[in-house]
């Protein structure tokens, strides 16, 4: 399994991924889900992936060697704004799906991919997309400043009760590494170590890119910390009368 | 969908039911998931039940009527301790799959139900058990001391990092509604009103049975004290360096 969320606020996006990868319980893997494309000044992008490692590879070898789109062969350093690039990575997928899909479906596999699109491309702002198998997508808006793919349960009563759209990048790295605690807690197929993207709004570069392993000491005082802030949080609220 | 969870600690059972079916979005109704069955100062036990509601209610249906085990129609009030009472409610489900299972088949409906089974029978423990569609189960034990049925995912951070088997019943209590509030508000298939059970060790009777509403007061304090306790643990969080 995989879990991957991105949070789009008004001071720019937070993007982090897992980098647990496994083809049964017995064959567990590390692999970077997480892809960054950076044109300093003018571009800064990152992409996530879950779904079959095998197709989500080819999409991003796609999408570096450039994908036919409208007449031309683009990368994500040459579509003019975020919502091309999202149509350039839709794009990809269904490439792969035409190649693949077939292949897969003959033994019985899904052509199983999702994808979380973050960036800025000068002159437009900062924008988050989910891009399905199909190579559709949505957008996160102000309503759901966050998107999340593949195991998204565990950690979304958090996202859902402290994320706004006012919530700082500083305090979103927060939350987002609380949110996949929660996960890796949860979900053997969920695993560290974490890649971490910050991009600040304006700032048309890559603010933060960071691996984060089990020695991290910031991590693990999220970690540490959380247990025993929602041990004491619950051991404030109220006992029933009724008992 | 549904949520059930079950707590076994030392001082008894805490047993927590939503109250939502639905057959698709568009038909969403309330029935109550919760059976109690009570011989005060001989045995107390509840089953809660998540699925296909046709077939979870003909189980119990039939548990009423008697169940053929081992050549005697038994009923949960006849079963000498909580294991036979786990091997009738499996019992029941063979019966209801031989009855309904090939009819279900035909229109390509899985034969979908699961069961927690909680209670104590005089002479014998306290004792959890989960019981699944093809009427085999696993019981709770110290090492998890807590069991689940339906929307399992939102709800189980929180016990996994607060529940030990000496949690009170008090503080369970608290927890489960904790857990359920959690999964109510990410999953829309799981609602109010609330089933509660508790039943205290060598009690032998139901210690509370409780319908749990919107506007009961504890709920309240538990729902709307539980975001803000979160927030405000979430608060004292540090904030990384590297932002």
């Amino acid at each position: 399994m995989t879990y991957c969320v991105g949070l789009s606020v008004e001071e720019g996006l937070v993007l982090l991924s897992d980098t647990r990868t496994n083809a049964g319980l017995d064959n567990i893997s590390t692999f970077s889900k997480m892809h960054a494309v950076e044109v300093p000044g003018e571009r800064a992008l990152a992409l996530m992936t879950a779904g079959n490692l095998a197709v989500t590879q080819t999409v991003w070898n796609l999408l570096q060697q450039g994908v036919w789109m409208e007449g031309a062969q683009l990368r994500l350093t040459d579509v003019h704004d975020m919502f091309a690039a999202a149509q350039l990575v839709g794009a990809a997928v269904r490439e792969v799906n035409r190649r693949d899909g077939a292949a897969l479906a003959q033994q019985g596999l899904a052509f199983d991919c999702s994808f979380l699109l973050g960036g800025q491309i000068a002159g437009g702002a900062p924008r988050l997309f989910l891009i399905y198998s199909a190579g559709n997508f949505i957008e996160a808006t102000e309503d759901t400043p966050f998107l999340q793919i593949g195991e998204h349960k565990y950690g979304k009563p958090i996202l859902d009760r402290v994320l706004t759209p006012r919530t700082s990048l500083v305090e979103g790295v927060a939350l987002t590494l609380i949110s996949m605690d929660s996960t890796i807690r949860s979900n053997l197929s969920v695993g560290l170590p974490l890649d971490l993207t910050v991009i600040r709004r304006d700032g048309l570069r890559l603010a933060v890119r960071r691996r984060i392993t089990e020695e991290d000491g910031y991590y693990r005082s999220i970690r540490d910390g959380w247990s025993e802030a929602l041990r004491e949080a619950y051991m404030r609220l109220p006992r029933p009368d009724f008992v």
